[in-house]
């Protein structure tokens, strides 16, 4: 891998990404190649060896890539609260929104998701992909904890069983999120306003 | 494919079925081949043909196989109404047990999900899978709603929004089942509780 650093090179890695998040969603895992994410990105294939060792090395560098966008709701406390946070992320997972920036979904992620079920499928039998989507799911588990916890010490939210809160969270987002990738039956609105009143009911103290 | 329906053929039909599933599970769908089923089913790689056109019509059936058992706790009303319908469901979907049959998820499923995500993966980018899964959903949703309506109407569940509530359920579902498949940072003991817990004060009529 290269250590340059320049703008160029961020720009083109960032092209490199967007190309292999455009051929998974186009090829899945089976069809990646290289060489058409070098086509796809219009780079020469051995660009590509100057960053990476590897086509394992550029899909390890991908997910976080991946991640450092998935991720981003949780980068800091939000000064509007617990509440504002929990919905935030939830705006992020289950509608592609995140506070006032809308990700343009069509450009990060061509049909919703399917570039992260593609290659997080790999995890089923590759034990690699499996033991790196175990911390990020670990992650994402403790800061949603995270939150609830601060939720209940500050009084907006009920004293629930934050695990298990957590647990019905995670199991919804990436539920609605492994439908919309691999299916045209699924109604992310629906979850989302059912979700709500779950929550609405559960969760969140009474004023 | 041949037109053999004595015992013989089902047994081998059954042993082709299962040998994919294991395959499946151990090497995913980019690692599937015909020659590797027939060697995990110490079968000759010709006597697939003899059922078979080829991968593609193989993998057809694989999908009806495991429907034929993933479907199976809505085969029937049970006597016992819609809670207990619901009830049975949820546990197979959540836990692999279905009534008093504990299905060996081991042996039908090694690894829980993982050949069922391998393969519907595949949606994220072939239409034909596509289409499938989405009947496949479309199937699960209807009756699940349908149960949900049956006991609106007989007075044991609450007046709710039954195509949101289902919609809530697949997601919590399918989202479980993928999490299983792909990382070990899930609970679906916890998942299930809180769902428990949530279903009991939303959809089930007080007593």
């Amino acid at each position: 891998m290269s250590d340059s650093t320049t703008d160029d090179a961020l720009d083109t890695r960032e092209r490199m990404m967007l190309a292999t998040l455009r051929v998974l969603g186009d090829h899945g895992y089976a069809g990646l190649s290289i060489q058409r994410i070098a086509d796809e990105a219009d780079l020469s294939k051995s660009s590509f060896y100057h960053f990476f060792d590897d086509k394992d090395d550029l899909l390890l560098s991908f997910l976080d890539f991946m991640l450092a966008r998935y991720g981003l709701p949780f980068e800091q406390e939000s000064p509007d609260g617990p509440k504002a946070e929990l919905d935030a992320y939830l705006a992020f997972a289950l509608d592609g929104v995140t506070g006032d920036i809308v990700i343009p979904l069509d450009d990060f992620d061509p049909g919703s998701g399917r570039p992260y079920v593609a290659l997080r499928s790999q995890a089923t039998f590759d034990d690699d992909y499996r033991g790196r989507f175990t911390d990020i799911d670990a992650n994402i588990h403790d800061r949603l904890a995270d939150v609830i916890e601060r939720g209940i010490d500050q009084g907006v939210f009920r004293d629930v069983d934050v695990h298990a809160t957590t647990e019905l969270i995670m199991s919804v987002m990436l539920g609605s999120l492994f439908r919309r990738a691999t299916s045209d039956q699924v109604d992310v609105d629906a979850v989302r306003t059912q979700l709500d009143t779950v929550l609405e009911s559960h969760l969140y103290a009474d004023d």
